[in-house]
């Protein structure tokens, strides 16, 4: 346990010979010019680099762990240099000084740069680099995502293969070149019913064309990403309408400027302006007026419309969804480099802050926050939640990336049978990427806040990197599928087939297929009757599993007294789903342990994937585990009082390995009281002066509030008019 | 049920008469030419007028009740409309593309104004439009708070009568005049420990002087509000030092700019920079270096040093930290405003919008958001807590101000017996203050957050409110207390009285004088067997009090466990807090409308404390219900599945009456989707315009943009160098 408390002088001598320290030793001597004598902070740099020293894995191999391979390990090393060197993609405390239009043109630069990459880097390398973008520089991520991701994502999934090849290549998007795209879904008044969208797409026989039209306000299209500056095109969300006939809601790429950047006739963008996040993005709305495009702009891989006028319809509409899904599993990977981000920032300062003296020391030192219990219990599970949605994470890029490069081949090669196939693979994809999308960003938005509350007052500043963090993260609640409709959706599949297996006997398949067991857990019996019992991965797998499993039948019951209306079971759902998310996370983090080639980790894993099952599972369900008879009352109090310290105390001495192991950089932390030195006060005072230069001492406003301050009495101000003088004038 | 659908075409003929909704029926008219015949969304307008119209009750009679009597109703009406017509400070869609530097000249363009009407206002009327600037424009009010509230805060609550004369009065700080004060206690290294800080004032015999001074660079005075560019004068939390002994910290008025504003020498002040909301404010640092004032610029209410250096200690030391109470009490009623302001965003809203068509609703519109079972079940529960927060918040400034009044007399009077009393209630403010501003802020933060998800995408717009408000509220977490430290000490008090019940019998008093009754309870018998039962107004407050009573029991059980290490129980004191402000609000609102005057108000009322126990006790603490058996699993499911669904329903048709009671005109909502007239769409993209004119489409940096789209190919930017021609030539 020596490693809780501050390094004495023999653990001290112990340490210095580690090659990890070496360069902590070095800046504690600089800093010791300053102010080691005076300042019982000396120790700050010490405590890190001894902590560091202590730590029982090598954090190398940690990130093999956690990056899958030894390959991707390396290139993610490779990549984070690279950010790191570059001077246009690189941030650091400025990045938090930047106003509205500042980060605008700043993103657009940074688009410039990377476009230089991506001519030039691979597949993986380029994916890599858009993962790392997405933690150092969130909003530039995105503003090239709405383009590559969105604008060709749609054209991918709707499109034909010469369509995508003529819009990606031809014209080079794909390389960031030539056109920008935009991605036109939302409207004013429609977010997430899609099929409700209201612009139309009428087929003119006679000319070949179809009228792209804004009917009135509401169908506005709106939080359109790059129409406001940097759009060429946008793949437009309408009604197809042939012989006044509505079709519902096909895609259609549509020009909104010219190549001299000029808005096209009939389009009438603007600027949504401020947001409360992710300010450099432009943002804009999008209204046509009559605006005519060629029969071919259609996107055409399922629907089609003859020169006749003549409709193919897909043979699935969800088939035309599929372009979110992309966006979905990378918010899922995001959740996890997010919260591996904060985590580690509050978790360092932990290590480095001292606050109040504790009974339990006697050296005269405050103690460090991360040796207070509730400490330990308000931060360490945010590690393991970073964790284990790693290993989600990758298992979910497998899965998208199988699923659709099926459904391409089935495609190509006309194979209903194969396409009918792929389809419910598609099915249990939408139930895992949406279950696993918003219970994911939920958890990385809760992470973020609980580690900047953890940080106090340091943790509201700027620089410190929370709070930009938090605005420009907790739009992934909302965007590519709100959270709330998201876990209803995955509810609905849940109780349907819950109720299918009790009643019927039908078999079912992918992210459902748990629930053949229903039978023998529609019941209340007891199911585990001990902690040690209940983390037991595989128990804990099981434990869940039988909880979603009586959840769906409560819920189907509920449902019958609602004559099958879905509506009424939308808390239920919403359980459901979060409990579904936690359970393909941690199965999929067991699992990864089972296979891990660097056996000594293992024991180390284990812990976090406990700690993240007790707090985020069981402690946070404690209501349904009982109300659901999963474990008894004594059981739940065991977890909640007992393990959940002890886990975070058997974790407390490998904290700083952990979050090593995460091999972020200081650039892509960009928060000063968390740099690898550990040098909390220094960095951060010296980042605040640097973009606060403390010569300025008087504000531009201050003369007018010198002024203000120095004004006259009122009666002076009143011009005397209500003196005795004055009275005694006006009152004759 | 009606309202809760469209109204039908009879309907609304039955409700054209109304007056309210005339206005509506105006509105919507004129909107018809624009769009009517267009849009299905034409009825935003009609709906929420005839919602409106069907409220069954006065919401000027339920104004009385959130804001206590007809007077103090009166007042809020009057002062709403002051600030609505006043265009310094009167906000609008503006108010959200401020830059930093803009709200810091706006801010003290606004402090200017205020200090107009802090001169010829009353007490009562300024402490309301400081109230209601606290929601307008939050950090305009904790400027002016940290100069009249805690800078003179601090000299009452530690300095002698005449010296807050002099400070307050002679000097005319207390009509924002003259001097300017800020509030010198937190540090870069010390926050929440407030007798660690290291800034010393060491008593020069010689020239009846303290020197204070900053030993180092954890000791630099931090986040100081006013700092930067306001403040005149500092008073400063600092270790008194005298013939070398260290008398622990104390405060002292110390001049940071002479009367030409310009920094007095020894004094080192900073601008702190970029924060993650209320940018208005100059949050500061300060070092001083030797800077000497005279003895008698020490407050010396409690404490003194005499002309030779003796040293006269006060008899409690917390009576020194009571300039913070006032503050925690403010947040209170803060938690109230700001639930009530975000609430109706989401709630007027919710009305409005329409999404999905559901089965139940034949007509072929989409379902109004707040139909849903699931929405309805996300936000009305924040209205009831806002209600709620209201008694609580009034009953504990009632208690502020009646503790500090008996101690100044007692002390004014120096009658010993009369000051312990005094500290007695004390300490009991000190545990309902930190339980209630702790659980309260959070719980308004969540209501905040939730709020703008239920909003969707418009939600995530600046204009909106909620960016800003979410940014700007959660300081209040942090600041004045951080939240989890002032939970635990609520926890400690608890526990400890909860031991000394069972063991000797001691008697306890004030805030922990349920704990009497701890015998009674000390076991695991079933308190109550029936949800209709737990939710009646009485058993509600019983089941929370048994609980807090299990959970203290239990709390000890841990202690005992760790040798009375008060820090094991951290997570069982984080509880005892939340249910110790919960009973509080809960008990003080059933109070109320036990002697509401407008009896016809009192079964509405109760609906919504039924919600808000139910909502954010009952199920937020199920786990706890159920693990301390003060319920059966059987009944925490009928809450959760069916009490809350049926509460929300019973309350839906209120709902606009409910948001109209607060009585907040457009300006203070400031939010363009939820005016009073219900227009969501129009008025949300006209503000949008109005921010950000659509005729340009062009960026200021597009030239570069577009350079970069239309650049040459790899190949040529290379000139060519890989070319085979060059091969041709090189390689030779």
């Amino acid at each position: 346990m020596s490693s809780r408390n501050p390094p004495s002088t023999s653990s001290y001598e112990q340490i210095k010979e580690s090659p990890f320290f070496k360069i902590g030793l070095h800046a504690a001597a600089f800093a010791a010019g300053v102010w080691f004598i005076q300042s019982p902070l000396m120790d700050v740099l010490a405590l890190l680099a001894a902590e560091r020293a202590q730590g029982q894995f090598d954090p190398n191999k940690m990130h093999v762990f956690l990056e899958e391979t030894a390959e991707k390990s390396r290139l993610f090393k490779r990549l984070v240099q690279s950010f790191d060197r570059d001077a246009t993609l690189t941030t650091g405390g400025k990045y938090y000084d930047l106003t509205k239009e500042q980060q605008r043109e700043n993103t657009a630069t940074r688009i410039a740069r990377m476009a230089q990459y991506i001519e030039i880097e691979d597949e993986q390398t380029w994916a890599t680099r858009m993962s790392l973008l997405s933690v150092l520089d969130p909003q530039t991520g995105t503003r090239i995502g709405v383009n590559l991701g969105l604008f060709l994502g749609c054209i991918r999934g709707n499109g034909t293969f010469e369509q995508l090849e003529y819009w990606a290549k031809k014209k080079e998007t794909g390389q960031l070149k030539g056109l920008y795209g935009c991605f036109g879904m939302t409207e004013l008044a429609h977010g997430s019913n899609v099929a409700g969208v209201e612009t139309t797409a009428t087929f003119d026989k006679n000319t070949d064309e179809f009228i792209i039209n804004t009917p009135h306000i509401g169908a506005t299209k709106w939080w359109i990403g790059g129409a406001a500056h940097s759009a060429t095109h946008c793949s437009v969300y309408a009604r197809l309408i042939v012989d006044g006939k509505d079709y519902g809601v096909k895609t259609f790429v549509v020009p909104l400027r010219d190549s001299n950047h000029n808005v096209m006739p009939g389009v009438t963008v603007g600027d949504i302006g401020a947001k409360m996040g992710r300010d450099g993005i432009d943002n804009g709305w999008i209204q046509f007026s009559s605006v005519r495009v060629p029969r071919f702009f259609m996107l055409q891989k399922f629907c089609k419309v003859s020169r006749e006028g003549k409709v193919d319809l897909p043979p699935l509409e969800q088939l035309a969804y599929s372009a979110l899904l992309g966006g979905r599993v990378s918010m899922v990977m995001d959740s996890f480099r997010w919260t591996a981000r904060f985590a580690t920032i509050a978790l360092r300062f932990a290590i480095g802050r001292r606050q109040f003296k504790s009974a339990s020391q006697g050296d005269g030192t405050e103690t460090q926050l991360l040796n207070y219990p509730l400490h330990q219990r308000r931060l360490i599970p945010f590690l393991a939640q970073a964790y284990v949605f790693s290993a989600g994470s990758w298992k979910l890029e497998h899965t998208i990336k199988h699923t659709l490069d099926t459904l391409d081949a089935a495609v190509a090669a006309n194979d209903m049978g194969k396409i009918m196939k792929s389809v419910n693979e598609m099915k249990s994809l939408f139930i895992d990427s949406a279950a696993l999308k918003s219970t994911s960003t939920w958890l990385c938005a809760d992470a973020i806040d609980q580690c900047r509350q953890a940080c106090g007052g340091l943790g509201y500043s700027s620089y410190n990197g929370f709070g930009k963090g938090y605005s420009d993260w907790v739009v992934q609640c909302t965007w590519e599928g709100d959270n709330s409709i998201l876990a209803m959706s995955v509810g609905k599949p849940l109780i349907r087939s819950a109720v299918e297996v009790l009643e019927s006997g039908k078999k079912q398949k992918g992210a459902v297929a748990f629930l053949n067991d229903a039978k023998q857990w529609a019941n209340e019996k007891l199911v585990f009757n001990s902690a040690e019992e209940l983390l037991q991965p595989q128990n804990t797998l099981k434990a869940i599993q039988v909880l979603m499993t009586r959840v769906a039948l409560n819920g189907a019951d509920v449902l019958k007294e609602n004559n099958g209306n879905f509506d009424a079971v939308g808390a239920p759902s919403l359980v459901l789903s979060k409990l579904h998310a936690h359970y393909y996370h941690l199965h999929e983090f067991y699992r990864r342990i089972e296979g891990n080639e660097h056996k000594e980790l293992n024991s180390h894993l284990t812990l976090l994937g406990q700690l993240h099952a007790a707090s985020f599972v069981i402690e946070k369900f404690g209501g349904d585990f009982l109300g659901n008879n999963i474990v008894p009352p004594a059981v739940l109090n065991e977890v909640v009082n007992k393990k959940i310290p002890e886990l975070c105390k058997q974790i407390r001495p490998n904290v700083v390995a952990f979050t090593d192991s995460f091999m972020y950089s200081d650039t892509f932390i960009n928060a000063p009281i968390a740099r690898y030195d550990g040098n909390i006060y220094e960095n951060y005072f010296d980042t605040v002066k640097k973009s606060n230069p403390p010569e300025n001492t008087k504000a531009p406003y201050s003369a007018a509030f010198e002024a203000a301050l120095g004004r006259g009495s009122v009666e002076e101000r009143e011009r005397g008019d209500k003196s005795a003088a004055a009275a005694s004038v006006l009152s004759k």
